[in-house]
């Protein structure tokens, strides 16, 4: 396929036009445009949630705390961009006498990429969505963002994309600083990656979607970086002394309602938990298989969607040694759960494929030895859990290593669910997790997605007066 | 092609036994390491110097101030190491009170990825090479590496590669920290790319063997990320004030030697010059050609490149307005200096690709208003050069956003071959002269490649007492 205009009405084209003007924007202005967007979400914030519940099920309550962290993003990235961080200069001072210990003046500044492609994620109508972390930082960076809005919420996107080009003509900004693309089919997708307008493309989504993407991104005539977030089987690793620190029905509780939050479809769900067989532990799958065929449900987010989950399930229950306790019925969607001996699940990679939907396969290990090898036989995770590691131990330390080998963040109390937008956050860790691993998409260093450095050698006194001190 | 062992000799294998024990080793460790391979290199300075020469013809003046430059690097990633920037932990405070602004504890550290396949440079025996700063980043990050021997200089990497065994040796250190592949077939490169060992590449070459080379580590089972350094044109724009800043015979002087250093085989050397047609341009080239006609000349690395060189002279000098005035004779092989003009130079794109030999076209102008344009239609560039640009004005300032929108560094005075090692350098800049334009391969920053981010959430007291502080 070539480089085709979307139609007559390029979003692309529209945002590199815009691009120069935001490049060199202060770091005032691209603040105040964050600030009013989230103001504008606020106040609209009725209508907005109940439009969102309306397209995705996703809840009122939840949808509420979505809106919340979403403002409170953009916020967090205008403080960043108050702050400065984005635009220090890191400066080397020249040294007399031949190299290499004699050098010229280096003054290096971050600049930005250009327009942003950002696919839209299904299950975050406002976090990974027009509004969401890939906008906020890409704007906070100084590029101007295209939207591919995601099918399962288009009404929601363009309500969404109708207050921020308000915004965007009140403040007196190029339209073009957030472009929508909302056409219902792949095409639109894959003719957006392709224009030669776009500098860079962020994608939440699925391994399959995302892989055949990043293929596009890396074929154009001037090929792009790729920053998509994957599929993710997060494992949460349960030391024994996890047990004698919190009651196993507390810990059951807040497993089941991070398992079917939203029907499980978040990338940080748990999906696989390892834990040593004892009585507490049987106590444990007792008490979260109780909670979670008792938990909440919804309808999934799309057709597709349930039909996906229905038949992994089914892939799942027939797997060698997998004992199911909980199940879908026919007549209701609901959530899974499943046994299987470490053996087992450590000898089939099948077990170990992403369920996008509120399951969770328990690996029972007869002994301690057992939890580390489980860990390792995992691939690259977002976040990996470890539950009653608050003690100093070999086998602690072990688990640490192996949960940092292969996680973005490793998490040692609560659920990892409910991801934190603070500046230290990283969502992003080793394949299939993520395409690129040093990257993040929530957190304040999601903005060097969109930067690359550039370094003035012997620069004249007018172009170093005019860099931000 | 399956990932093969390279054969029953793995040094793939071996780097990823010693990655673990790297991967925690202390900043001393990391940076003795450093500074005895830099004393081995200076000790054995005369023959290493003169095997280099005997290989690469690149003259002992050339490759002394070149291992120079590779003991500073070796010790400047040294020094860096000790201050600690690796090591730093990020660290966000709890915030009481329900998300999104409510928040867990914190703290985020930089793991190194694994052992590093690297990729030799023909024309840098030694600060592309074994010992190079690819290698001295590398060790730093805490990652083993595997090098990739080039097939122009393998004795002297195995000399090197010797020397530094028994540095390893010395300092009972792994001796997979550092591996060499030094097969003559591009299988051997193929199979250290496919190796599931090899967790990151760094490569230095041709965009067509660095292409080749990310498919194979996109298309992994288990895709790794590729640090390629390609091809480079890169432009010298002179405004018509650098004539009445420096007398035309010495910019002339200075550009030549910078075209003819070492046959003209550096990536940073200027490849195009575009200047505004006056008496005094017309002098400067008048002079150029005079030097570069006289320019010591020496054989190229290889004869594959002497030959490419020399066919990539005959396309330039039959495409249209393209008029020649110095190039290699039959009996003589030399400088290639041509003149076209900036409509013509716009209209032909084959006139800016790479010629990797002491070729410089200049494209001239009728007037200032075309020299934008000129640079505008120029690709990605490892550096670009702005002569005259001293005094603050509406078309310098355009200059300098040009100069920036594609290249990794830019440059107001000297020429662009040398590249200083320092904190704040950039080496990688637009498609095609790197693939991930936001990495370097020369500073400090190039660790940064072979490290990713892993976030700390809740973590227990003894593991947050064990991070750097």
């Amino acid at each position: 396929m070539t480089c085709t205009p979307l139609s007559s009405f390029d979003p692309a084209a529209d945002a590199a036009h815009a691009a120069p003007f935001w490049a060199v924007s202060t770091p005032p202005t691209r603040a105040r445009l964050l600030q009013a967007l989230a103001l504008e979400l606020e106040q609209h914030r009725d209508p907005l949630v109940a439009l969102a519940h309306e397209e995705t099920h996703l809840g009122l309550v939840r949808l509420h705390g979505e809106l919340d962290r979403t403002c409170f993003q953009l916020r967090a990235f205008a403080d960043f961009v108050l702050a400065g961080r984005l635009h220090a200069v890191e400066q080397d001072g020249a040294v007399d006498g031949p190299p290499p210990s004699g050098r010229p003046q280096m003054a290096r500044v971050l600049v930005p990429l250009g327009p942003v492609a950002m696919f839209a994620a299904s299950n975050f109508p406002f976090a990974f969505s027009v509004l969401g972390g890939d906008t906020a930082s890409a704007l906070a960076a100084g590029c101007p963002v295209v939207v591919r809005a995601h099918p399962a919420h288009l009404r929601l996107s363009r309500a969404v994309f109708h207050l921020v080009q308000q915004v965007l003509h009140e403040q007196q900004l190029p339209s073009g600083l957030v472009g929508l693309v909302d056409g219902a089919s792949v095409e639109h997708g894959v003719a957006l990656v392709q224009h030669p307008a776009i500098q860079a493309v962020a994608f939440t989504g699925s391994t399959r979607g995302g892989l055949a993407l990043q293929g596009l991104a890396a074929q154009r005539a001037v090929p792009i970086p790729f920053f998509g977030e994957l599929g993710s089987v997060n494992p949460l690793v349960v030391l024994p002394t996890a047990f004698s620190a919190q009651p196993s029905e507390v810990l059951a509780a807040q497993l089941a309602a991070s398992v079917a939050l939203g029907m499980g479809q978040f990338c940080t769900r748990p999906g696989v938990v390892v834990l040593v067989d004892s009585d507490a532990s049987r106590h444990f799958i007792a008490e979260l298989a109780r909670q979670l065929a008792a938990a909440p449900m919804h309808p999934m987010l799309t057709p597709a969607i349930a039909k996906a989950y229905l038949s992994a399930v089914q892939a799942l229950r027939s797997a060698a040694g997998v004992n199911v306790l909980v199940e879908p019925a026919p007549e209701r969607m609901g959530a899974l759960l499943a046994t299987v001996k470490a053996d087992d699940f450590v000898a089939q990679g099948d077990l170990r494929h992403e369920v996008f939907g509120p399951a969770v396969l328990i690996v029972v290990c007869n002994d301690d030895s057992a939890l580390v090898p489980v860990l390792e036989s995992m691939a690259g995770a977002l976040v990996a859990t470890l539950w009653g590691a608050e003690g100093d131990s070999p086998l602690a330390r072990q688990l640490v290593a192996a949960a940092t080998a292969r996680a973005g963040r490793v998490l040692f109390a609560g659920v990892p669910t409910g991801v934190a937008v603070t500046r230290a956050q990283q969502h992003g860790g080793p394949w299939p997790s993520s395409t690129q691993p040093a990257s993040t998409s929530v957190g304040l260093h999601a903005c060097e997605r969109f930067l690359r450095p550039v370094v003035y050698q012997s620069a004249p006194a007018w172009l170093l007066a005019g860099l931000p001190t």
